[in-house]
This record gives structure tokens, sequence and C-alpha cells, in this order.
């Protein structure tokens, strides 16, 4: 989402998701319908969020800092943001004051009336197609990436909605599905490969889009099929709902990423129930790495699902042994007195009771920085377990994301520095193992990976990027410009 | 805590502790120490949360309605509470401009110097007692009963503090953990039944208490042993600590429902293990009410320690069939095309691609009114589930408690109103069943109910009170007279 | 008001009034009444305001931080003071979280009933009081002197609520004008010398309340008489209103700086319209203190009227040679490129086209620390005065005040601490007088002075204080006990 | 400022200055400086302040609602906003979410860089503009007219700053004065006819501009000269300073209201002292519209120095017959006893003891609809004035304004209604006069005026617009079309 930092270095210990999406067209509270549906994918975006709707008439916007129910629970939010057709976009953002102008949906008044657009993804030539347009005299609101879909909208010569908007489109690299609101109805829309995930649902006579399945379920709607990777599905007043691919065909290359993490395990993602995938890849966890132990415990909450799994085809007992506060959010004060890394205490407290004197398993769904990896196994190490062995429900996460996950630089991840051996002696494990890429494919319901062809984006686990990245390539030649420089 | 209201009714359909406390002394950063252990007992009560202290000269106090976090992770907050002896307190409370002055610890100027209280419990003649302090001239600042104790202190004829103390304590009933703080030290008490908990612990020269042992946990404390019921347990600036039982024998009845619900699956309760006690009670369950089915399911996040225990018993598979949101809060405006119960669903969703076509046991630790137990039903069979039956991890609660909980009025309890089988029509689940009272014993390691000895207060199951309940007698008396006033 | 710190040492550099009170009973909207009076009443102390109302059944409270209009302006905030009886009061106090207690109107539950208090002055006895009360068991909410009155009515043993009162006034010394709510009624007194004002007024059947007659002109009433010192006025709920007198015959002493500077020029205080006796003050001050000059010049705004006079007794034309700014408020960040005294200022500023080259005669109320006078003089020279005669509309002020208005450490006090000659070479006048103490006896409409049996306290100019100061001199014993013993 | 609304219906019956603008460039405090200036011309706009500041790489931007002291007068405030080059606004402003955008100055990334703009004035023409360039594919951020010169400069072809900007210019109507900064300087600029004010100074080495001199008396610099009408000064880093003339000649129309009520009485307005200005045009009224009476009465503040000139010459002593009060802000709740007309009364007391049973003269510096005069009369009749005269220190108000001051609708200006005796009438006056208008021009130092080549703009006295008002005749075509296509 934003242009300038594709990395960030944060405490977190997670990829993050980095945008979720929402948007009703002939609902008769499309707003309160989005706010819920929002609400639902909060998970994908807990820093800021917006919605923007349209009565017939005029636009009306409310974006805010913060969660979706902090701005949009009140009746005083929804009955701002009158009418039948409503977008919205939950968000990660850096703070302050700039902040609010980059919260999406981004707004304009174009010539032929108000465009919204509420984009989940990352356009990974934006600052070069910037350069480009404010070299013609176009003024930027915002830092946002997406808003160079509004220029390029707003400066097409074709004359209908639909044209401008693919004819800017086609200008375009890296992964996008947006939910696009203009005076003739929604537009919801996919990048050719399809990268981003969006889904289709029927709430009575009313058309819903979403990241995922589970807003549909939180708002009573029923899930119809996804957008299709390249495809482009218009809905206008009268409820007419057209197809278009005007990409030609593509390979698609959805995110495996959303089944290991980010989707919510009550969501379907490209066909397959993320909750059965999770367990599954437990199983196939276990079948490929076995250990003899007395407890398999996940790492909660994301753990959970593949720790089930790893328990039933291992035979060995599911327990909690790690006990998650709900109860996290700021970092407190370290009375001097205190023990060392409390502030994963905060978070997660050994069940030693359980724990001392046994063999356990850990499971968790990935490792990125392994710093907490390393606390969680000093954890169970001090309440008394006897053996900690660390088993991961995806291959060594060694590449950054430039698809709109918000990933460390690449330095940071664990796996892009060292081997597994070394990865196990820096988390102090007694052995760890990770998934591999073809039993990752396998368990999410696949055949084993096809270098030629890969039915996933996997560019996290393999490097391999399924889009050029045309601002990192002119970054890095500026930059080795600049070296080449200070040599001459 | 507050004399006025006892019940309450509201939204949540689980029963209530109202406080938990925290304190140290003799701690080189006592309110950093108190504030996360506080933290850690966050469960105990989300609305309001106090810090007071004392540096050798004079006490700091600092109080705010909203979570621990909120209140006293900044730096700031804590260099407001500066000293080697601090305690702090969480508690449900009703919110408004009066609140704050009931968030406690209380505070008062007393001849003798400061006087600071923090009060997990329910003084069961704080009414009557008031009354009589106001007549002679008292001046209350609070609407909480604990104040009382205060007063009777400052009225005291005796010299020492602790004299002083066990003076007012003598004209008080119900139950009570207090941590008290002096210009002399801190003094730690638990009622004579040691209805509520309170434990004590080391941390280096420090000593602290604690509702729960988790908090020892985070802060780094080492768990020594509970403050026993009845006794006075005095530590002074010199580390010296005395143990007083001004109150003679009386066999103990510790709250069972610490067991059940309140405390956290972590922490040790009355010498044994919460989350071993949870799973043996599961098992128990299993024992006692086994059913057919494909899968055992908690209802999260509360029974699911209880599921495994009855999953492993019984050989059914434990499996995730519900998916809780960890973005709750807030109410949402529902719109009008949303199916039903929605507002289940923005907390619990079901896993429908695993629950479709199945038999399922669901796993709660206790039912209240039955409202929620009703929804969650539904939604399972809304997902498919061809049959749903309903196990609870305690007998059914069929009274009120006066002793520190929030529970619903009598009335609307749906075990006070029906017997089992009119339950199971009301939940809408092919069969119901609760664990026996004597299987609840045994499950956490007593002997089956002693009727002439209870080990337990489990007067919210029996209806058996070990203690008057002065307020009430008298408030039912004056009922009493004014309906016989209307007759007459 | 507050009994810890009767001084304070502030950048204002004027004496403040330190509070002012309002009520009204039998009024259909007594608390939008109250409202509207304390805002008339805002100069008189712009930290904090609070309203008590009654409505036959319950007493309600509001207090805040801030002027009356931030705290009770809008309908919701009157809405929660329902009622026919009310009484506010406007504070200057310190910031703070411990502050909110101090705000008055102080609110008490009495075995009698609910017990109100909003008072006007300062209880020179007010810690001695205190101390023998913590001494019987008495716990007190604030640091307020105010609170000392609700103890003392508190453990009377009188039976009924005025003689109770009024057992509590007869041990207390200093200044009081109070308002104070039962559920009987309202009771309005003013201490034996009538130090501090309050006057009576009606509104159709209401009786009103108030510190100074603007108040009734706001809301609309009818001014009646002052409450005589000495006076209790007790109205109830039947519209019956009785006179009392219980402390028998004392000389009255009003604060003659209420004509001075602290009551608004539109008041009529003491029987005389205080815009006349400003104006007469001027004319007095030409006829003693004439000078050879230009233009008068009054320092904005309340030196204006005292300008008039003297302008139109020496025929030396009135011009506004500074110009006051109305936005002023907080403190900036200075430029290091700027002028000296620009704090100064921002406040007031010289209009150097009208000053230029003239000789002009400055006129304020009065100088308390002499340091905005010095840079008002350098201000008029800086814009190209050829000579500035400074003339002060009061006598020297060279004692503090201890009934209620808040004056800096006497140490400070300019004339404290010098004679009139190098008061001026401070300052940097060309010439400088005040109004004789005799003068302005006879500017207000009495006889000069009799130092047998002055009509008004004028403390601050004589130091001829008209009842004991208790708290003052145990402190000095103290003190001086204290360096008694470092030289043994 | 705003296009979409040049009328608004308001409580205030006064016309408003809509914005102040300062600069500062070179100087070491250039955002602490600019703070202080905004804060000298806050009576030109109170609802919202903005400053950009510079620092040879980079913009800094700071905007919020409310004065100038309540955002930007931290430290903190002033740290965000570092360089050596600033410039400020202040401005009315509709209160709300969407009212942030319109703070200026505005900004935005141009490709030659950053452009900051912050203007006082109205552009006449900024609809039909906007609406062509959102036809070439401009995406406006705000609502203001200000934005048109943003964009018309991104798109201009020339190749310097000053060219594009004058190019931008050459397109505008209305009136402006400008202050920009580019990374090569700042650039100051008024309209052609210099229909708003601008002033530059000097600090040190700093250049200073501002719209008043009274800002350069608050931060300390020195006034060296108006920016002439149509003239463009540049400063850069350097200190060198340009002057360019590109529309060639004009003769000047300065506002004449700033003498009559805008500007502040300290300040310099076309060079001549404000309030000498007002006192002569209250001379002027006192020959022209003599009458009998015992008391001069200003209508404060703004009536107060008209008020002083017209006793001087009238002989008749001035007087304070109504006191101010400086705490107003919002509206209250009225209490149903109240008599009418408080509100006004909130704001303007009768000091009754002087007016009763005398003879006044009011002295108001406007009428603009006539409501507050009605009641400023009637508070005298009831506070016992025998006769009231009024005398209005300008011609009557009977046009609109459209550059850049904020009036009622035409039909709302009550001489834009009736004649002077219905205006007497409506009022209740016993007679009424204003100042004629070549009174008026003589007062302020000119010829009577000239109606071939008026010396000021005096449109909203006679209607003669200096400017084409294109956006105005656009619309009312429009309005004509649409009656025209109803009839047909």
């Amino acid at each position: 989402m934003n242009i300038t930092h594709p990395f960030r270095d944060e405490d977190g210990d997670k990829l993050r998701e980095e945008c979720g999406v929402f948007g009703a067209i002939n609902a008769s509270d499309a707003a309160a319908a989005t706010a819920l549906g929002l609400h639902a994918l909060q998970h994908r975006g807990q820093e800021a969020a917006g919605i923007t709707s349209f009565d017939g008439g005029e636009f009306y916007q409310r974006r805010g800092l913060g969660q979706v129910a902090e701005n949009f629970s009140s009746s005083e939010a929804i009955s701002e943001l009158p009418g039948f057709m409503a977008a919205g976009h939950v968000r990660y953002s850096t703070t302050g004051g700039s902040g609010l102008r980059n919260i999406q949906p981004l707004y304009a008044d174009l010539a032929s009336g108000g465009f919204s657009v509420a984009h989940n993804g990352n356009i990974s030539n934006a600052g070069t197609l910037r350069q480009e347009l404010v070299g013609k005299g176009a003024i930027f609101q915002s830092t946002s990436d997406t808003e160079v879909i509004i220029h390029l909208v707003a400066t097409s010569r074709y004359p209908t909605m639909s044209d401008r908007l693919i004819d800017a489109l086609r200008l375009i690299e890296g992964a996008y599905a947006l939910i696009v609101m203009t005076p003739e109805g929604m537009i919801a829309c996919r990048d050719p490969l399809g990268i981003r995930p969006l889904v289709m649902g029927k709430m009575g006579d009313a058309t819903v889009f979403a990241s995922e399945t589970v807003a549909f379920d939180v708002v009573g709607a029923e899930f119809v099929r996804q957008v299709e990777p390249g495809e482009l599905v218009k809905v206008d007043f009268d409820g007419n709902i057209d197809s278009l691919h005007p990409f030609g065909n593509h390979s698609p290359r959805p995110c495996i990423f959303e089944h290991v993490y980010f989707s919510r395990p009550d969501s379907i993602f490209d066909g397959r129930s993320v909750y059965a995938a999770r367990k599954a890849i437990g199983e196939q966890l276990a079948i490929e790495n076995p250990v003899e132990a007395d407890l398999v415990v996940p790492v909660p909450d994301s753990g959970v699902p593949a720790a089930i799994g790893y328990a039933q085809q291992s035979g060995v007992p599911f327990e909690l042994g790690i006990i998650r506060s709900h109860y996290v959010g700021r970092t407190f004060i370290q009375p001097s007195d205190g023990v060392r890394h409390s502030s994963v205490k905060r978070k997660h407290n050994a069940n030693r009771a359980l724990v001392e004197g046994k063999r356990i398993v850990l499971i968790d769904d990935s490792i990125v920085r392994g710093t907490t990896s390393m606390k969680i196994v000093e954890m169970m190490r001090e309440a008394g377990a006897t053996e900690v062995h660390f088993r991961v429900a995806s291959p060594p996460t060694a590449h950054s994301c430039f698809y709109g996950v918000d990933t460390p630089e690449r330095s940071k991840l664990l796996a892009a520095r060292m081997e597994i051996e070394p990865m196990r002696e820096f988390i102090r494990a007694d052995s760890l193992a990770f998934v591999s890429i073809d039993g990752l494919y396998r368990a999410v319901g696949h055949e084993p990976r096809d270098a030629a062809c890969p039915s996933f984006c996997d560019a996290c686990f393999t490097g391999d990027y399924p889009t050029p990245l045309t601002d990192l390539a002119n970054r890095e030649r500026r930059d080795a410009q600049l070296s080449f420089d200070k040599v001459a």
C-alpha cells in the first residue's frame, strides 16, 4: 500500500496482511453491512478503517485511525453514510497526522463524477508511474500507491468508466483486489494472476464482495464464487452483473500464505476450507518430521489447527501448554526486579503444571525473525520441559513480499540469514523442522509444485516473483549508480 | 463491591468475577510490578483499575476507567507512583461520572496516617453498618461496601493499626481478600472462610500478594503459599513477615467457581492446576454423560480444557467447530438485510466446512441465562450439524452469589427457572447434561460433597450460603413490611 | 479555599478573587438558571465549575475543570441536573487529577439526608479544626477548607439542620458567603463581618442568590437586597423566607477590593454602582495627584472606568493608547529573533501612532508585583511617549489576603518591599502616585477611614485583619519552634 | 475562500474578514515567528489555523481547527515545523471532518518540488476554472477556491516558478493576497487592485509579510512598506528581494471596510492609523448627525474609537453604558423563567446605574442584519434610558462582498431591504443616522468619492464591484435557464 516503505521493522514477529476490503451494492443498509463485514476482516488490518457510501446523488465518506468498532459501531457514524452502495477498507498504517489522507477508500471528484477505490495489494511500479503523472501536472493527495490508479483513470481518454479503469489497470504491475464505486455502480476486480483474494456473495437482492468468505457469514450473506484472476465484475443499480476479462489468459498465482496464516480458519480460500488446509499441513508435517514426545503444544492461536492435525496424525496428545492472554496491547514499564522476557509472558504464559517433566512438540505456523520462537522455547524450558521440538507449518520464509504484505527487510528474515541447523541453534530447540514446499502444496489440495508453472505465488518461500518489480529495480539501479559515482 | 446492586442484568451470559488485587512491598519498582501483576489479572475485572503507592513519606494514587494497559503502561503513569510499596485493583464497574470515586484502592487520611485498601469480595452486611456509621456523623465518599472498613478502622479505639483492622473485620460478614497499606507496611488478609482467593509470593527481597498465581509468573515472582482463610499476613519495611489468626478456627469454604471459570487455566488454585482441574471435569463429564458423536467442539475459549478432557476420555476427536473473533467490543448497527443473531456471530462463527453433516458434542463451562447457549446450538444447526449434544462442565447454576461475583438476579438464571429437560428444550439441543456436584468435587481432587461440612462455597449450585446475608434479610424484611402495609 | 496554600506565585500580576456562587430555589429550570448565573460570574473564577441540583428526591451533581461554558452549556449537561433547586460555584484551582474532588459545591450524604455547600471565602482556622475532626475518626474527601463545615454539621448534636449549621459556623473563623442545600431547602449566609459579598434576588416565584448583582441581570432576575453580614436566609419549597441573625451584632467589614477590581463594573456592591465608584476613584486620583499631560491612557480593561473619571476631572483627553487582544491564553514559544517582552505584547500592544511624541498618564487599578506595570511603561516609551506618569486607583497593596483572595506571598508584593519612590524607579515611570486610603473611602461613598472602626476590610492596604488568623499563628509558632530547636 | 457558499447565515451580526496570512523567510525560528504573527491576526479568522515550513530540504505542515494558541503554542508543535522559512493562515471555516482539507496553507508536490500557498481573498471565477481543470483530469483535494491556483501552476508550461505563478494569476479574477513558498524562496503578491491588504517588514535579516502591521509589532519586526497592488515580491534564501509588476497599471481599490471594522485599531492600513481613522469617522458622524444627549455610549468593543471621536467632537461625555463579558462562546440553555434576549446579555449588559434616566447616543461601526442593534436599543430602554439615538460609523451596508468577506445573503442585509426610516423603526431607536460615503472617504484621509474612479473598493456600500463576478454570473444564467425550462 505504501510506495515508499515496502519493508517495516516492527516488534511483531509475523508477516502481516496489509488490507481487507468489503463492498455492498443494492443493499438497503449498505454502510451498516459494510461496517459489519469489515469487522469480520479486522484481522487483515487493525490500524485504520474507512467506508465510502453513495445514495444515488452524493458520495459520503468517513475514515479513522483504529479498529472498525471504534469508528463505525455507532448509529451516528452509520447515519453519516446513507445509501444503497458502500465499500470499505481496513489497513495497517503508520500513525500520525499525515496518515489520515492515506486511509482508504480513496475518493476523487472526476469529470465523470465521484470515484472511490478500496485496494488490497501493492502496485510494484507505482513510484515510476507517479513520477510520470506529476511531470504532467498531476497533484497527489496521498503517498499511497493506490492513488496512481485514480490519476490514470482521470486522464484516460476512453469514454466509458470501465474502459478508463481497464486502460489504467493495463499500465499497472503487481497485486490488486479492488472495489471501485462510481455513480453507475460497483466494479470489483483482481489482478491477472489473482495474487490477492476477492470473493462475491449475495444477500437478498444485494451483491457483496469481500476479501474472505468469513465476512459473508457475519453479515448473513451467501458465498457465490470467487472473483476470478483478471476478472472485472460490474454491478449496476438494476442488479445487472457483467463479467469482463480484459487482460487475456494467465495461469493464476494466488498467495499461498492465505492458507498458512492470513485468512481466518473459518474462511474458504481457493475452494478449500482454511481450517482443513491447516490441519492437513499439520498432518503432513507429522508425516514428514515425526518425533517421540509426550505433548503436542500449539503456539496460540495461529498454530492450533496445525497442532490438532499433527496430534491426530502422530497420536501424541494435543494440550494447551501455553496460555494466551486476551489483554495485550501496549508495552509495560518493566520492573527492575522482574525476570527476563516478561514481554513475551504478557502475551503467552507457560502452563507449568502441564509442561513440567515432559517432552513437547511446539507447532507454529511460520518463523519470521525467530525472536519470538526463541523466547517461547526458552519459556517451555523454564517451565520444566525436558525436550522441546519445534515444527513449522510452512517452509522457511526467506524472501520479502512486494504484493501487499508487510514483511521485514530480507536481512531480518531468519531463513534468509541461515540454514536450518543454525536456525535450530538460534531458537535453542532440540530439533527444528519445516513442512516441505511440495508437502505444503499437497496439503492444500494441489499437485507438488511445478517450478515451470507453480499454482500459487510462493515467492516468500522460493523467491520466484510472478510479476516484474519495476520500482525495486529502479531503486537498485539508482543505488548502484550512486555507488558507482562514489567510486569514480 | 457495590452495596446497592448485587445483581446485574447484562448482555454477557457469564458469571463475572468482580475483582482482582495485587500488592508488592520492599520492591524497588513496586508500582511497575503492580501494573504488570494487575495486567495478568485483567480477566478478573476490565472496567476500571487503580494503584496506590507509598514512598516512605507520601501516598500516591492513580485510578481510571478502562483496562490496566490504558491507564498504567506509560512511564509517566508509573513515575507518578513512586516508592517501594504499592497495591492495585481491577474491577467491573458501572461507567459514568460517579464511578471514579468507587475505583479501588480506596484511600483515606486517618489520624494515624494514610490508609489504603484494595478488596476482592463483598461484605454482606455493609448496608447495615453504613447506616449506623452515617448516624454517628461519618461521611462516605463512595457507594462501595469497602468504604465501611475504612470508617470502622478510623473510629476504632484500639491503639495499633493491626488491632484496629481486626476490630473492624470482626464486625464484617461476607467475603473479602484485602490488601491494606499503612505507613507501617502491608497487611494481606482473607475472610475466615477464605471464600475469595489470595496468594503470597517472593520476588527477590520483595513480598508480593495476588488473587492468582498467574500474576507471579508474569512479574517473575515465585509462588510461596496461599494466604490462609482467616489469616492476616503483616509485612513491614524491614521484610519481617508476621502471621495472625484472630478469628479462630473455621472450616474453609473457597469458591469452587474459581476452578470452573474465574481463574486462568495457568493458575494454581487451592493447590491444584486449574487447567488440570478443568480437563478432569471434562473427563468426569464424559464418564457421567457419554454420547455417540463425530466431533467434540468447545465453546471458545473457556470450554477448551474441559473439551480436551472430554475428547481424550471419550475418544471422539477434538476440533475447532466454532471460531472466535479476537476483535469484539461494541455492538454494531444491524443491517436490515442481515440474517438473525449476527451479534453472536461477531464473536463466534461456525466452522461450516468442518461441522456440516456431523454429530457434535458442544462443551461449555456453565449455563447462566441460556441465551448464548441457545444461539450457539442454532449456529451449529445452521452450519449443517446433524445432532447437537450440549455438555456442561459444572452443575446447574441456580442461585445468585453475594460474595463478589456479578450474577444475574435469580429469576434470570435458567436453572432457577426450570428442570433439565425444559432447559434442553429452551436451548434446542438434542441432549443436555451437567457434571454432578459430586463429580465436580472429585474432579478438583476432593471427596464427594459432604453436606454437613462442604469443602467449598458452592452456593451458586446448592443455595447453601456459608455466611449470614444481613443486608438481603433486612431488604426482604422491609419489602415484606411494605407488602404488609399495603394489605393492612 | 485551599487550606494548604494561601499564597500563590503566578504569572498573573493581579489579585484574584477566588470564587463566585449562585443558587436558585423554586425555579422551574434551576440548573439552567444557575449555569447562566455562574457564567455571568465567570470573572470570579475560571479554572473549575460545579452545579448541584435537587428534584425533591435526589441530589445530582456535575463538576469539571474549565469554564462554565465548557461544562454547562449543553442540554445534555443541564438534563443531568433536574429539579427546582440548584446551586453552583466557580473557582480558581490547581489543575490535575486530585483537583476534581476540590471542585465545589461539596456534597455529602448525612444521616439527615443530602447536604451541599458552595463557599466563597476562606476559613482561617480550617487546618486546626480539621486536625481535631480527623482525630475523632472523620475521613476527609478533599483538601478544601470548606469540607470542615460539612464534618462539623455531620457531628453536631442539634436536632434541626439550621441549628446544626449555626453550631458549625460558631466554630469557624474567617470569611464565608455560603449557599447550602438540604432536602428542606436552601440556606444562604454570610460571615458576621460580611467580608465576602452575597446578594438576594427574585425571579418570578423563585428566590435566587449570587455573589454579584450582574448575575441577576443576565438571568433576568430582580435584585432584592444583599444578604446581611451575619445573616442566614432560609428558603423552603413553599417559598417561605426566614431570616436569622444568630451571631449577634458586629460592625460590617465588606472587602473594599470588590469596588477596586473584583466585581464587574455593572454590579451594585454595598449599595453603590461599581462603575460609578471606579470613576469616582479616578476623579479623586486626579484631584489628589494631578499632572500635566496630553493623554489619559487606561491599562485595559480594568483601568478604563478610573481613567474616564480621571480624564473628565482633569480635562486631559481619554484615549486608547494600549490595544488589548481578545485572544490570549497560552504562552507561545518565543522566536529568538523577537524583540523583548513580546509576552506582554500578545495581550497589550501600544497604539504607536497615537502615543508617539505625547506625555501620557497611565491609569491602572492596582500594583501587585509591579512586573506588568514596568513592562507597560516600557512599551509606552518604546512607542515614543515623551513622559509616562503612572496613577493607581487604589492605595499600595502591601499585605496578603487570608479571606479567599489569591495574593502572592507578602515578600512578592512590591508595596511590601519598598516605598513609593523606589517603586517609581522599579517601574521606570516619570511619576507614580496612588489614591489615598481616605480618598478611596470617600470615592466609594463613605466617611474617611476611622481606624477604630473601619467600614471595610482593607487589610491588603492596611494590614488590619478583622478576624483572628489561627492557622497562620499556629504555623508561625511551629516554624518558630523549629528554629528554636535548631538553635538549641 | 469557499467556492460553494459565498454567503453564510449565522448568529453573528457582523461582516467577517475571512482570513489572515503571515510569512517569514531567512528567520532562524520561522515557524515560531509565524505562530506569534498569526496569533496577532487571530481577529481575522478564528476557526482554523495552519503553518507550513521549509528547512532547505523538506516541507512540514500542521493544520488544525480552532485558534492559533490551541494549535501552535506548544514547543512540540513548533518543533514539528523546522526551518528558516514558514507561512501561515487563519480562517473561518465550516466545522466537521471534511473541513480539515480546506485549512490553509494548501500544499502540493509539483514536478518542480513542493508548493505551498496561503490566500486571503476570494477568486470570483474559481468555479469556472475548476470545471475546466477537472475536465482535463485534475483531481482536487479540497473545495477551496485557492486550490485552482495550484492546479494552474502545476499545468503551466512556463519554465520558472515565478512565470508559472504569473501565468496562473493572469487567469484569475477577484481578490487575493498570497504568500507562496517553493524550494527557491517566498513570493508575496496582491491582486492588481490590491483589494485585500498585505504588508512587508524586516526582522533582523529576515523578511516578513502579514495581512496587518500589528503582527509586526507583536513579533518585534519593523514595518517597511505595503506590498503594492499588482506587485509580486520574491525573496530568496540569500536575502535578495525582487519586485515584479506583471499585470500593468491599475488604479488601486483597497477594501475600505478594513478601516471601518476588519483591521485592528493599532494597525496602519493604507498609510493611516486605523484608530485615528475610526476616531475621525466618529468626529465626522458627530458633524453630520449631531443630537442632544447626556452620554455617548459605544457598542463594545468595535464602536469604542468612533465613540471617543464622536464624544470629543460633540462635547457629550463618553461613558461605558454597556459592559461586555470576556467569557462568551457557546449558547446556553435558556431557563424558562428568564427574561427575553438573555443571549445578548451574556455578551453585553447594560450599566443600569449609569444609563437610567439618560438620553444616550449609541455608536456602532456598522449595521448588518440589524438584529443585534435592535436588542441593544431595547436593552438600553429596559435599563431606563429616556432616549436612544443610534449613530453608525459607516454608510448603510447594502451589498454582499465576493472578495473574501463573509457577508449574509443580500436579502438578509437590513439596508438592502429598507430605507433609513424603516430601519430606525426596526431597531426601535429614537433616531438613526449613518456617516455619508463622502464623509467616510474624507475621514480616512481621501477626497470625496469620485464615482468614475473611486480610491477604495466600497462595493458593500455602493454595489460598484471592481472586478467581473464570473461564477455568480454563470450561476444566475443557470438559474434563469432552469426557470425558463420550468415555464416552457
